[in-house]
């Protein structure tokens, strides 16, 4: 099709991007030739920024810079907010509800085999509980079937501290996930959180 | 939004590109990250590549390696299909209908000063008619006001040339862009296409 090697090359993994095909994939490679020094210069340089200088903690999960400590690595905190992934955390970020530290599972647990740690950052949340005497951990997962299972396996890990542990209660539709709810749904879940009961 | 400037930057140059908004941009930035080696590397790789290394031609216009010869210096041709940008050589490439040279002019005249070469690759064109004893040049020029002006600029710049002017003609629909065609189409364009009589 496209004359270039290269050009091809490009084209078939612009199109493996989330919502791209390989007709609008042709379409960003023109405009990224048509706009060399204005455009595809920018963004070879800010990727490869990201590619080698963004990093995930493997404490909290979060995106670090390769070459410094993370934020989770300041102790003066009080409240972790515990949610699924990265969107969900942007999410919450942006809608200002809430501006202290996150822990970031990177994914949740499987419904079937619950008492199994996948390969979720469970462990390590309980260290920084620990650690950091945290006072309260906000359980901020999705409220779908994975999403409360993971919770409830956290609140199971950490019952024997002394940390009051909170879940995004009223407002949050059955079957609904955290990354795609408006502000003013979260707003009233943040709100009207409250402490585990018996559950 | 972000907590890193880097992903910041990162995703305000590709909500740039086209058909991308910040939303999207997000979550094609979100599945770079969790794909670092997969995706990430290869698309830094690539596009560094086609930064360097892919030109546009000085003479013909096409895309061409940066250290090579373009196709056009080869001068073994007859036919040059000419064409208002990339986009349109590539949907009449992926047709099938014609596989010899192209001439990419680079856009059109603008209507009101018809005169003018506005930037346009015509001059190259007409000395790459009488260097390699070009037979037929086939004017697939839009079926727009300006691509018809242009071929009609360029129809008068050829005259005094020995060579066979064509344009693409029945099946064009007014007012339709070359780029948006279907294969359908185009083939009957390409087949019924005529010498330019008086006009």
């Amino acid at each position: 099709m496209a004359t270039n090697k290269d050009i091809e090359d490009l084209i078939k993994i612009i199109s493996k991007l989330p919502g791209l095909g390989p007709k609008s994939a042709k379409r960003i490679v023109l405009k990224l030739i048509n706009n060399r020094e204005t455009l595809t210069k920018p963004l070879v340089n800010t990727l490869a920024q990201v590619y080698k200088n963004v990093i995930r903690c493997k404490i909290c999960g979060n995106l670090k810079s390769a070459n410094a400590d993370c934020t989770c690595a300041n102790k003066k905190y009080e409240q972790i907010c515990v949610v699924e992934n990265i969107a969900d955390m942007w999410v919450i970020e942006s809608s200002g509800i809430y501006k202290g530290h996150y822990h970031i599972l990177g994914g949740t647990l499987p419904f079937s085999e619950s008492k199994k740690d996948n390969g979720l950052l469970i462990t390590s949340l309980i260290d920084r509980v620990k650690k950091n005497s945290v006072k309260e951990v906000i359980l901020a997962t999705s409220a779908t079937v994975e999403g409360q299972t993971t919770a409830h396996y956290i609140q199971d890990s950490l019952k024997d501290l002394k940390v009051k542990i909170s879940k995004l209660a009223q407002g949050l539709p059955v079957g609904g996930e955290i990354e795609f709810l408006d502000d003013g749904t979260l707003f009233s879940a943040f709100k009207n959180r409250g402490p585990v009961a018996g559950d």
